[in-house]
C-alpha cells in the first residue's frame, strides 16, 4: 500500500487537518499520479459540510486533479511514466451497463465510484479525492493532458470544464446560436469561454453589475443584470439555449421565458431546494428545461483536447492547502475569479 | 353579416345562456362551416370561469369544431361545398413571422387569433368559438376531415388529439419506445391510443385504480397506481418518454426519476400553480422536462390523416348544449370517458 498525505474533514462541522492514508498498490491497469494541482469545486463545500446529506467521513475532497504519472501497471497502454494526467469526478464504473456502454459512465447503473465521498466498486472501500499527494486510478478513468503549459489552470476543466462543455455540445450550440449564460462563477466563466469559442452570440446574466467588465473580457457579447425586469422582458423569446450555472435559489421561469421556439435551458448548478416551474413557461414555444451532469470519459477527453487546441483554460487563484477554509468562505460569497486551485506542493512540503 | 346562434357566459360566475351574434361575411379566402359537433375541453372551463385571469366576456367557448362546408369564398381551393371541415384552437395568425413560417402558428410572434376568448388579427374584434351554429374561417386555418363515419368522435382530435400527437412525434416515440402516460382523462386517453399505435410499450399512471380496465382496453400494456411509492421506485430510470396529461397539482420529480438516459417528460396539462422541480431530478441521467402546446395547422392535418388511416377517434359522451353546466362539473371530477361532445343540433333547434 502507498502511504499518502491528505487534507480531510472528520465531520460536517470540523476544520480541515492533515490526514495520512493508504492508496492501493498499482495494479496491472492502474496508473499512479503524483498530484500537482487540485481545483476547489463548490460541491466540495456542499459535501464537506454534509449539505446534501450523503457525506462519508473522514472526507478528502477534490475531483479536479492534475499531475504527473509516476508509475504504470504492466497492462497500461495509454500512459507512460512522466506523462501528465487528470482525474475528474469519478474513478470507476461497471463498464458494461447500458449507460457505461453509451460513454456516460457517470450514470453507471451498477455503481459510479466517485472520486471522493464514495466507494470503490466493492461498495465498501472509501474513495479519497485530490486534496492529497497522489492517487491510483485505472488508466481508463484517467485523462490525457497534452497542454501542460499552465497545468494549474487546466485542473478545473476536469469538473467545471466538462460540466459546461457537455451540454453546449449536446444542444448543438454553434455559429450563430443565441446563448445565455446565467451566473458568472466557476461554471459560468467556463460556459462563456466555450460558447464564445463555438461561435455563439453570448449574453451573460448576473445579479452583480460589477461583473460586466469581466464578462466582456471573457468574450461575452452582451451583459444583463438579471434583476432588471424591463430588460429581461425585452429579451423574451430570443434565446436558442441558456446554460444555468447558478446554485443559489432563483426564478427559472424568468429565464425560460427568454427561450425561442424549441429552445432549451439546461441546469448545471444544483440549488438546495426544488425550484417552481410553471407549465406555461414550458408550453409556450415548446420549450425544454434540461439537466446535465458532468460528462463521460470520452467527452471529457474530447473537451481537454478541444481546450488544448483552442487555448482554453480556467481563470484561477492559486492557494496553499492551508488556506482552504478561507477559500471555501470566499467561494460561497462568489469572491473568486473564477476558481481556486490548490498547489499540492503546499501539502507535500507541510 | 351572418346571424349566428351561440351559447355564452356573460361573466366568470354566470350560467350559460343563448347568445345571438354575427359572423363576418364569407371573404375570398374564407369558408363558412355549419357546425355539427363541438368537443368540451378542460380549458373551456378554465376560461369560462376566468381561472387564468385573461377572460373576455361574453364568451362563446369551443375549439374542437367539426362540421360541413356550407359556402366558400371565390379564392378558396382546398375546400368545396359539402366537404367536412374542422377548426381547432386558433383561426388566424400573421403567417409571416419565424414561428408561422416554421408551421407552429400557435406561437405566432405577432398575434395568434385563438378560436375564442381572443381577438381577430385587428386585435379588437372578439372571436367566438364552437358552442355555436356556424363559423367563418380562412381556409388556411381550417382542417380537412376525410373520415366522416363518426364525426362527433373526431371533434376532440382538434385539441386533445393534436396536443398529445405532437409531442409523441417531436420526441420520436416509435417501435420499442418505453412510454408513460400520466393521467387518464381527455388528453391521456388520446395519448395512450397514439403511443400504442406508434408501437410503444405503454404504461398508464393514474391515481385511480378503477381506471386499470379502461387503460388496458385503450391498449396500454401496463398500469401503475401512482400513489404506490414502492412500485414507482422500482420503475426508476426505465422510461424513454413520459407524457404528463395532468392539470391537477402533482409531484413532477416522482415521474422525472423514472426517465432513463436522455429521457424526456413533456407537460401538456397546465396545473394552476408552478410545480417544484429539483435540479438533481434533471441532472441525473441528463433528463429533460419539456412543454408542448397544441400544434400547427400542418401537424394537425397530419394527425387527422393519421387518425383516418389508423381508425383512431376519441371516446366520447354526447350531450345537448343545455347540459353544459353538468358536463363541466363532471369534467372537473374526471367523471367522463373521455370527452364530452356537444351535439350542435340541440342549439340549432332550441
Amino acid at each position: 500500500m502507498l502511504q499518502t498525505k491528505g487534507y480531510a474533514v472528520e465531520a460536517a462541522n470540523a476544520k480541515f487537518k492533515n490526514f495520512d492514508f493508504e492508496r492501493r498498490d498499482v495494479g496491472a491497469n492502474d496508473i499512479l499520479i503524483e498530484i500537482e494541482f487540485c481545483g476547489v469545486c463548490h460541491s466540495d463545500i456542499h459535501q464537506a459540510r454534509n449539505e446534501w446529506g450523503n457525506s462519508i467521513f473522514p472526507m478528502v475532497p477534490g475531483h479536479e486533479i492534475v499531475g504527473r504519472v509516476k508509475q504504470i501497471g504492466e497492462a497500461v497502454s495509454k500512459f507512460k511514466e512522466g506523462d501528465y494526467a487528470g482525474v475528474g469526478c469519478f474513478v470507476d464504473s461497471c463498464g458494461t451497463c447500458e449507460t457505461c456502454q453509451a460513454d456516460v459512465e457517470q450514470f453507471c447503473q451498477v455503481h459510479c465510484a466517485q472520486t471522493y465521498n464514495s466507494t470503490e466498486m466493492d461498495e465498501k472501500t472509501p474513495t479519497y479525492g485530490g486534496y492529497s499527494t497522489q492517487i491510483v486510478v485505472k488508466e481508463d478513468y484517467a485523462l490525457k493532458i497534452t497542454d501542460t503549459e499552465n497545468l494549474a489552470a487546466i485542473a478545473p476543466l476536469l469538473c467545471a470544464g466538462i460540466t459546461t462543455y457537455s451540454p453546449l455540445r449536446k444542444f448543438k450550440v454553434g455559429e450563430g446560436s443565441k446563448v445565455g449564460i446565467v451566473g458568472l462563477g466557476g461554471l459560468g466563466h467556463m460556459g462563456v469561454k466555450f460558447a464564445v469559442s463555438m461561435g455563439a452570440d453570448v449574453t451573460v446574466f448576473s445579479t452583480s453589475p460589477s461583473k460586466e467588465a469581466d464578462a466582456k473580457k471573457l468574450g461575452a457579447h452582451h451583459f444583463v443584470v438579471s434583476k432588471n425586469e424591463e430588460e429581461m422582458k425585452a429579451l423574451g423569446g430570443q434565446f436558442d439555449f441558456i446554460l444555468d450555472c447558478v446554485s443559489a435559489e432563483h426564478d427559472l421561469n424568468a429565464y425560460l421565458n427568454l427561450l425561442r421556439l424549441d429552445g432549451t435551458m439546461c441546469l448545471v448548478g444544483v440549488p438546495e431546494k426544488p425550484a417552481p416551474v410553471h407549465a406555461f413557461s414550458l408550453i409556450q414555444n415548446n420549450r425544454s428545461l434540461a439537466g446535465s451532469g458532468i460528462g463521460g470519459i470520452k467527452d471529457t477527453q474530447e473537451m481537454l483536447d478541444y481546450c488544448a487546441e483552442k487555448g482554453i483554460t480556467s481563470d484561477i487563484e492559486m492557494i496553499n492547502i492551508q488556506d482552504i477554509e478561507n477559500a471555501y468562505e470566499r467561494t460561497i460569497k462568489g469572491d473568486v475569479r473564477y476558481r481556486f486551485v490548490i498547489d499540492i506542493a503546499s501539502l507535500k512540503n507541510a
